[in-house]
Order: structure tokens, then C-alpha cells, then sequence
């Protein structure tokens, strides 16, 4: 079979002929019709990743064929019991398992579910990682509610872009910051009430009212400011921090305020589940920035890696 | 009647004859027989606090006499319908209110419970305010969990001592730090597993497994190691930050092991209201450093700001 495969830290990603993988037992053979590349695979090219082994086929996101039937692959490994947290067994499917960047791949039974019906291929291939992240995050760490008026910052990325989706769902008044004018505009046409450019010194200032609930994967000297424009019991939930470490953070404005800061990443097979549920429920179709074929997987990364695109990169095999 | 009086930020409070307190509609005139000091009194004197009116009598904590029976007053004023945060109109007895330091006290009748049956009036004043920020703190905020490892931070201090004792009858395995080997040893004594003094460099790397609870009221530069000793799934509960600001906070393992960060300040009616019961159930007794009459007023506010106190300081009206 054809895959895309990392055959050595800090070297491109490789289409290439793999052995096909071996049947086992409590496992299905699914035969992948479409992926999609998340942050984590670049990292892992580059060796910004503990536990790197090579070579291996790259991928988290997959969708495909078995028994005749659409399916999309949970991509949270041995989670565990404790809903609170995984447990030390979790892995992401793609490292050190073989990924979804490939014509078939070997999955336990438990990880496979039906595709929502409402979706394309190449939209369904868009959904696992980044919208179980952006579905805990939102609903079983910050525990949104439709009234809430939620901040969602650097709008454009997978996880931010789908916790823009969801959150307006739900029926949240959603505010967004991007340092991309045009990534603004483009989240102001799904129904979002304001945009920040961040770039611009002191933004937050701009804000008028306070937020129930922020969203940020950015982290770094800036976080501080989102404490400022937080409402009383405001929840910031964060599952990177792209800019580093947390500074300067005034703990003052947080007990009197009642602000909680919730660290998140992945979900359990229950915020899966759950979050499969809630989009077919909505209908919510995941934004696609731009499709590549597998063969052309290198071309894919780099365009991830310049972080222009506005959605998912998705690959169809 | 008889109070302590504070006639001028950064003097000491004065034992003097103030106005008897006027009935009001809804309210009802208590007769105090005790209450005790919180640092919140130190800080108003020294004009640490915003808002401060003199001439005040201060106090927030007061037990006494309505119609026959002994009561136990709610320092928490005007927290509002939701639970997870105070309202604007939020107000600590005591300032801008007239507070506990008196004979007498006209406080609405919502304030006023009864007092728990198995306590001394002078255990009893000790209770109202470290009682409910701790309740609130460990039980509202972090959802302890009587399986939970608890690290409590700052051991002598009335909150700090409160939430050991209210985690140790919860079942709890609870560990506490100190500046002190004394009060470590004091602590100890009551049930605790283990207590580590902060002035050791690197006391944390003595800390063997994690915590899944840590209640803090220090923050500063330190504050960064908790974050290091925590299970997955931990909750980090804080009420206060003598230290100052939070730095170098590394956001990567808090969001890998699912941490949460969750400010708290005194709590609601219910929390109150919980706090009694449980209080009352576990047959807790308030640990009392020192009793001095209300007279000596000005020596009480001597040794809290000298902070070698282990437990509260009472006064006996």
C-alpha cells in the first residue's frame, strides 16, 4: 500500500510503498479514503515530540471503508476510565502506532465509529482530532452554556476554528482574535459577533463587556491579559500555548472573580462520542482550507507549516 | 456600647464607646459575646483595601445571643442568585458595614444561624469566615474527594488550618507545608501525613507521588512548583496570593495532565449554610491560638500582623 512515512527526524515526509498492515485479533483493516494533518504531525517531523521512533506512518485523522460502510476513527488511544484525565497508556494514533496517512491501517474495534451522515468524505476526515479537542475543551472543561459569551483566540486553526463552529451551535455569542485581518473577516461570515487583531497593541481594551468563557492555545506574555475582560466565574479553558509560558498572571483579579483555568487536550471515547453526537445534531460541517492528494503530502505539510490556511488540510488517498 | 473602633487608616483600632446600633426592618440587634480577627482587618487598618470609610468598627466574625439562643453571623453580604460567583453588590462584613468588633450588631436576619451545638462560643467566633472560604475553596471549587491526596500550603493561618481540618474528617490524606517546623509539628499532630517547610530550597522535590487537590493562598514566584507535584486531573484551589504575582507558569504540563487552576473568595449562603452542617456532622472544632478581651483589641491586631499565630485569634467581648 501507499502511505506517507517519516523515515527520519527533520526530514520531509515520504510517499512511499508500506507493508500493509497485519490483522489482529479485536481489530478491524480499514481501508482509508481520506486524513488530515493536524499540528502534532509537523511537530513530529521536526523532533518537537517526546517518544519519536522512525520510520512511521504519520497521521491522526481518518476516515474510510469497512464492510461496505463509512466510518471515521477516534484518534485517542487507551484513554481510561477517569473521565477527568487519561491515563498514562494514552497515545495519539500516528506515533508510536502507525497513522492514518496511508491506504489501510489496523485499528481496534472500539475506536472506529459510524461517519456522520450529513458529511462528505473529506469533511468527515477533518473532524476526529480537532473536534474532540475543541468539544472538551468547550463542553467538559469550561462547561458552556448557550448563554455564554465566549472568546475564542487565533481563529483559523483547526481546533479554534471548530470551537467556533461548535460554540455557535450551541447558540454562544461568539467573539473571535486572529493576528489576520482576513481570517477575521472570514469568521465574521459564520456568524460570529466581533473579531481582535491581536497585532494591534492592547486590544483587549477594545473589548466591550466581559467574556464567560476563552478559549486559547496561545498562552505566552499576552495570556495575561485575558484575565482582564474575564466576567465573574469566567472559565478559561487552553489546550496549547504556541508562545510559552504563562507570566505576570494576577491571581488578585482571579479568587475575587472566581475564575477557573482549565488545561485540556484530546478527550475521552466519551467526548467523542459526544462530540460525534453533537455534530450530527447540528449539522456542523468542518471548514476545509485546501485538498491534496496523498502522493502530494509534502506539498500539504508545507503549507501547514506556513500556517496561512484557514481550516483543515485534508488529504484524499 | 463598647467597640473597636478603626478612627484613621494606619493608626491602631481604639477600644471606645460607639453608638448602639438602630433597628432596622428585617434585621435583627445581636448581642455578641465573641468574635475573631481575620487578616482582612490588618489590611483594612493599614489601608490595604478598597473602599475604606472611617470612622468602622471592623470584624467579621462574631457569635452571640438573639432572643435566648446562640447564633452564628454570615460574613458574606449580598452574594446574589449564582453560585458561581459573587455579585457586584458582594460586601465582607465589617466594611463598609459596621462589623463584630462590638457589643452589638444589627445584621439582616438572613445572616443569622444557628450556632453549632457541639462548639464554645469562643470555638464558635473562630468558625464564620476561615470556615466558609475553606468549605468553599475545597469542597465547591475542587469537588474534593474523600480519596483525594490534599496539599495544603501555609499550615497556621485560620483558613489554611480550617481546610486541613475540614479534609482530614473528609477522609482525606493531607500533606501541608509551613515557614515553620513548629506549626509543621502542631499540624502534624492533628492527623496530618506530612508536612514540608517551604524555606528548604526545592522542598517539593521531597514530595513523593501527587497530589490530586492543593490549596494555596501564597502564589508568587513558588507557585510554579505546585504545578509540578500534581496528579492528573488535579485542582489547584487558591484564596489569596501573599506573594504576588503567578510567573513562569508552564501551561504544556498543566493542559497534558488536565490541571485546573480555580480562584475562590469567601462563598455563598449555601456554602455558608454547608459549611455549618458539615461542620456540625464531623463535630470540628475551630483551633484557637490566643483569647483576649475585646479591650485588648489593639494587642490582638499585634500578634495576627506578627504571624506566628497557629490557629485563631479570638476575642472575648
Amino acid at each position: 500500500m501507499k502511505s506517507l512515512t517519516l523515515l527520519e527526524v527533520g526530514k520531509s515526509v515520504v510517499y512511499s510503498e508500506s507493508e500493509e498492515p497485519i490483522q489482529k485479533s479485536g481489530h478491524s483493516i480499514v481501508e482509508l479514503h481520506a486524513s488530515a494533518l493536524n499540528h502534532r504531525d509537523i511537530w513530529i517531523t521536526k523532533g518537537l515530540y517526546p517518544g519519536i521512533i522512525t520510520p512511521i506512518i504519520l497521521g491522526s485523522d481518518g476516515v474510510g471503508n469497512l464492510a461496505g460502510k463509512n466510518v471515521i476513527i477516534n484518534p485517542g488511544l487507551n484513554w481510561g476510565q477517569n473521565e477527568a484525565a487519561q491515563s498514562n497508556d494514552f497515545e495519539v494514533l500516528g506515533l508510536p502506532q502507525n497513522g492514518t496517512f496511508a491506504n489501510k491501517i489496523c485499528i481496534e474495534d472500539k475506536y472506529i465509529y459510524s461517519m456522520p451522515d450529513h458529511l462528505s468524505i473529506l469533511e468527515a476526515a477533518a473532524l476526529p482530532l480537532a473536534g474532540v479537542t475543541a468539544y472538551r475543551v468547550l463542553f467538559s472543561r469550561c462547561k458552556v452554556k448557550s448563554s455564554d459569551r465566549v472568546l475564542i483566540t487565533g481563529t483559523g486553526g483547526g481546533v479554534a476554528l471548530m470551537a467556533v463552529q461548535l460554540a455557535l451551535a450551541f447558540g454562544c455569542e461568539v467573539h473571535v482574535t486572529s493576528g489576520s485581518d482576513l481570517k477575521i473577516e472570514k469568521t465574521l461570515e459564520l456568524g460570529v459577533h466581533k473579531g481582535y487583531n491581536y497585532k494591534k497593541e492592547d486590544w483587549y481594551k477594545d473589548v466591550q463587556g466581559q467574556f464567560d468563557v476563552i478559549i486559547d492555545s496561545a498562552g505566552g506574555q499576552s495570556f495575561q491579559h485575558l484575565i482582564k475582560i474575564c466576567a465573574p466565574g469566567a472559565r478559561i479553558g487552553f489546550y496549547g500555548a504556541s508562545l510559552g509560558k504563562y507570566t505576570n498572571l494576577n491571581p488578585q483579579l482571579m479568587f475575587w472573580r472566581q475564575i477557573s483555568l482549565l488545561g485540556s487536550t484530546m478527550g475521552s471515547d466519551a467526548d467523542f462520542q459526544d462530540m460525534l453526537s453533537f455534530v450530527s445534531t447540528h449539522k456542523i460541517r468542518p471548514i476545509i482550507d485546501e485538498v491534496f492528494d496523498l502522493k502530494d503530502g509534502a506539498k500539504a505539510f508545507a503549507k501547514m507549516e506556513a500556517g496561512e490556511q484557514f481550516g483543515k488540510i485534508v488529504l484524499q488517498h
